[in-house]
């Protein structure tokens, strides 16, 4: 019972890796939106597997289908139910896991949980499901677009390769290279690492930033839905995070109060903060700043390495590295954390709107 | 309408600084369970201000109430109504503030989302709403209790003066000293380093580590609800967090999957993961082993330094500083970690009990 | 985990018969609303027991303190926490009842549940609980003020006594006679059946209709969440209360389609129908017309005669009569019926406002 | 934003008259759960129409597809996506309606809530979502089946024409007539009289009782959502029902308490009521006796009249009877109560596992 997400702007996704396929129903759209469904498939697109040399080869075509909400190009008030087919489920691919449990996956969890689980590809607990999330968050971003909010994010860390600031870079050019970092050096010898990482038949992590531009000042509902916590929610909600941090972050717990503090300012009329370390967001409403955030992606756990496990009935086994997977899973999840960053402020959006009388 | 926090054992907390009191109604705590009031207070104790040198001398007793839901010492299945009075609410102290946005504070935010604000100490957002979370985890805690659930939580950095891992720590020292770090050797450095920055009118960030032992495996309801994300969730609800992590966290980022990775192992016919990267969760469900994570807190934003800010109508003014605050939150942050982690398990602890048939 | 009532405008009530008092706490009433704490009490005053003869003579003087959420006379945003202290919790009185279960009561259901419960005076289950819901009601209604829309109800049935329909009464005479009648002789008629009643030891039921007149077009949520089917679940939700119909109703089924349904006409250019089967709401969402609707409540279960029962081993036992108890509820009830129309009027309002871009 | 019912078992529907088709998504089925995928067809094909001459003509297979949730024939603790796909959506018949509002219909509420509307056919509107919760309710009988509780509903009454109380009745015979009466001489007038009805091109409306046998001692959650409060809520969010009453509903209230109460007796051990005026529900809790309910069906405001109405610039006009539809749809409610009351059972059932420690 944790596949909703959202208050107003709700969201419940639903599928699994091999079975008929993936989808969402949002609930609480908005009347009246424009849909582009062209965008939600290039949205897809973007998560889709076999973009590149550097991602997994699962053949996936990703076609949408709305199947409900939208009447001659608009949103009706009524929910979205938008349906991704698989169609790459080789189910024979996985059934020699059915008896074991891989390391730092979901089997043995998912198994002691609910009693039995469905092996196929983790099932449930495969990265597969975010392609619903992706289809969700275009619905969100075109909302958001009415409001004129944007939503970036980029690949900021591979390993130890680090790319500066993202006020430094130029966020249009993140989807200039495959490896989505927007510093083209930077970005070179990030493909490198994540090419070394392939050939020793291993996986490297790595952290994605999110930047959420032009937010009007007001969003975030305290004292339990702050608006960065809320965006940390639905950060660690996606496969493979360990952590998130906004604005300074744990940085920031190293600084003293007076080199932290974000000074107001009047700029040409309009109130504003000379320095940002609050992220764009104070009390857990945003201020109108920048507001920016990290995401941290361990390195997926499935590599081309046998690895010693036990099976469910607890004897000890070799897990053995085949099939097909990321050696880094970061680039592919800029969209999704672009995705659940948009399902945020689109939500929130609309509880802002009885915020007063 | 962000005031409640669980989907099951459900806390609604209310209260400013300056008003009344704060209080808590916690709605889904199952029934039959005794309820030590004197322990709720302790916990209250461990969090009030003026427990010591580094803390703020605002003088509270902060005595506990039970308005209803407890009957011949059990909890009946009612809500639980709990009210702490506010006793030292000195408005006039704040009266100055009322034209005035304090750098790195919610004035700004608050009262451009709600059009007007409560001036007085914050207000709402105001941390001693968090005295409520206390107060409603110390309930938690005990229905924990029964099924062996232990939350610890302890200061593991200050600035730049750091504990080791928690595995090679003595949890139960934690209340030993009153930085609450339970390692007495840096805990010393931490009170040095505090009193340093206290002597500097300034303040200082710093770490607090959680630790949940003897979870049963199976808490957390992926995909939106995962058990971290939950934690994640909660603590960035804290006021002045800046960012959580748990397992191998950020750090983990820049190691490779055939390190990350926790291999399962038989131990003595458990099964058990012979490393602890995944932080006792994987896929987003408790697996036994412990989980950890830690939570960055900022420096606090009231300095007892003049800073530059903007009044009301965007005129340049000064907010000098003045008052009573610690110099550094981190220490009194202790409970109120363990209280919303506390919150987050017992949720999951009823929500897990309709997974199977 | 059912104490929560409202999506947005979100109520949480607690308090037991016999406890400290009763309250609510309201999380999302929009800030900048006026509160007028004596129109609170007013309404309250109205639910009172001890006001009339042919009520309970229990003396409470309910006097409601507001916790929280006010600041200068305006809401603020932040949560309103309101408490009514109890007074006249003679726990004495019931003790002879915690072995014993009352015919009718919840006092079996509640032990079955719950493993234990509170006997003093009905504890949870008791209607004093519904003080909590006329003062988070009186808010309802002032926000309700703020879009025009009025809230009525009043006595239309009191055992077979009943009054014409709503277009032939005049509302504001409800609260000129003790039996909230708006027609002065079929009140009488009333006043002189619940006598009889009282002077036979015995208790009768009644029929309260609720009207909300100017409420605008657009409120409700369909498929589930219909303005009719919430507020069935509200008044459902009230002690004593065994039916709900709106508009037509069950009489509504004996007629023709061609005899119920509401032609729409141009009224001086306004889109309205020339009759009202519909109870003005079609589809789920209010139509502009008025909204009325009947609310079932049973005979009060208590009363002065001693009554067959078993007790808690399942022995045979009698339930003496005695104590202070209502003969007809009904009139009482009338502020309750308006307090949960309000606040399903108020989440409305406040959900209908993300119904469009 | 009201197309999710349920707090555990938690049923988002989706789909519209003349889409793709319309689902649902069950979110909270507990693992484990043999799903027979035949038994949701049957279901299905009570409700279909062009079942017999007393119903609509259009012709659907309605053949329910599982997408996602179900593994080798089990629940998996994922979410069920369940779709049915519409067959005979021919738009053009509604063409003419796009500028014109039905009577008695939600076309006019719908514009003017949403800005635009679907008017093929009603849209969202339309009875066919009805088609989603009786695929959904039928998985929530499999559930329910786990602990002996048996749902059913039949037609009482048809216009003025009425069958005897349930008790008097043998349920395993309502599908044993078009009408779904288990009384055969009462079924024959009622079939008598819709065809009278349908000769007239008129309808007629209806009642259908819903009777809830083996339910556990200890469903519904106080104060809120009180059983009866959301056996209600469920009914009344189904299209064209006018009121709800359970137990001795609208006619006890004519009576007097003492007439009124249900005496507990010891029988064999057990402790029950003589008599059943509760509908097996006190305090919002179910007390082991038969739960029983009707649910008030209005005619059908489709007539194979002329009528007068107004266009949306609000010019009189004529909307003329023509189409395909029920004169009477109370029979093919039937199982849309049961499916409704089942979706209610279950998520009680799941709630009330964390009642007690």
């Amino acid at each position: 019972m944790g596949n909703t997400f959202g208050k107003l702007f709700s969201v419940t996704t639903f599928g699994e890796s091999h079975g008929e396929g993936v989808g969402a129903v949002i609930d609480g759209c908005p009347a009246g939106l424009p849909v582009d469904e062209s965008f939600i498939q290039r949205e897809l697109d973007r998560r889709r597997p076999g973009q590149s040399s550097i991602t997994t080869q699962r053949k996936e075509s990703d076609r949408v289908r709305i199947f409900s909400g939208v009447f001659e190009g608009k949103t009706t008030g009524a929910p979205l139910a938008l349906f991704i087919p698989n169609e790459d489920a080789r189910s024979k691919d996985y059934s020699h896991l059915a008896e074991t449990y891989r390391p730092s996956h979901a089997d043995y969890t998912y198994e002691k949980k609910y009693g039995l689980r469905d092996y196929r590809g983790g099932g449930r607990s495969s990265a597969r499901e975010t392609a619903a999330r992706v289809a969700a968050g275009a619905i969100a971003k075109m909302l958001l677009q009415t409001a004129g909010i944007q939503v970036h994010a980029y690949v900021s860390r591979v390993g130890d390769i680090e790319a500066p600031l993202y006020t430094q870079l130029d966020l249009s050019k993140t989807e200039t290279n495959i490896v989505r970092c927007p510093d083209p050096v930077v970005a070179e010898k990030m493909m490198a690492l994540i090419d070394q990482v392939r050939h020793d038949r291993d996986t490297i992590g790595g952290v994605v930033t999110g930047v959420i531009r032009q937010s009007p000042v007001g969003l975030g509902e305290p004292v339990f839905d702050k608006l960065h916590a809320a965006l940390g929610n639905a950060m660690l909600g996606i496969n493979a995070v360990k952590g998130f941090e906004y604005g300074s972050g744990f940085a920031g717990t190293r600084l003293r109060g007076s080199e932290h503090n974000d000074a107001f300012i009047n700029e040409g009329g309009a109130i504003r903060t000379s320095t940002n370390h609050s992220g764009g967001i104070q009390g857990g409403i945003s201020n109108g700043e920048d507001i920016y955030f990290n995401v941290a992606f361990k390195p997926v756990a499935t590599i081309m390495q046998d690895q010693d496990s036990v099976d469910r009935e607890g004897n000890a086994t070799v897990v053995s590295g085949k099939g097909r997977h990321d050696p880094c899973v970061v680039p592919r999840a800029v969209p999704i954390v672009e995705a659940m960053a948009a399902l945020v402020m689109a939500d929130f959006l609309l509880r802002d709107k009885s915020s007063r009388v």
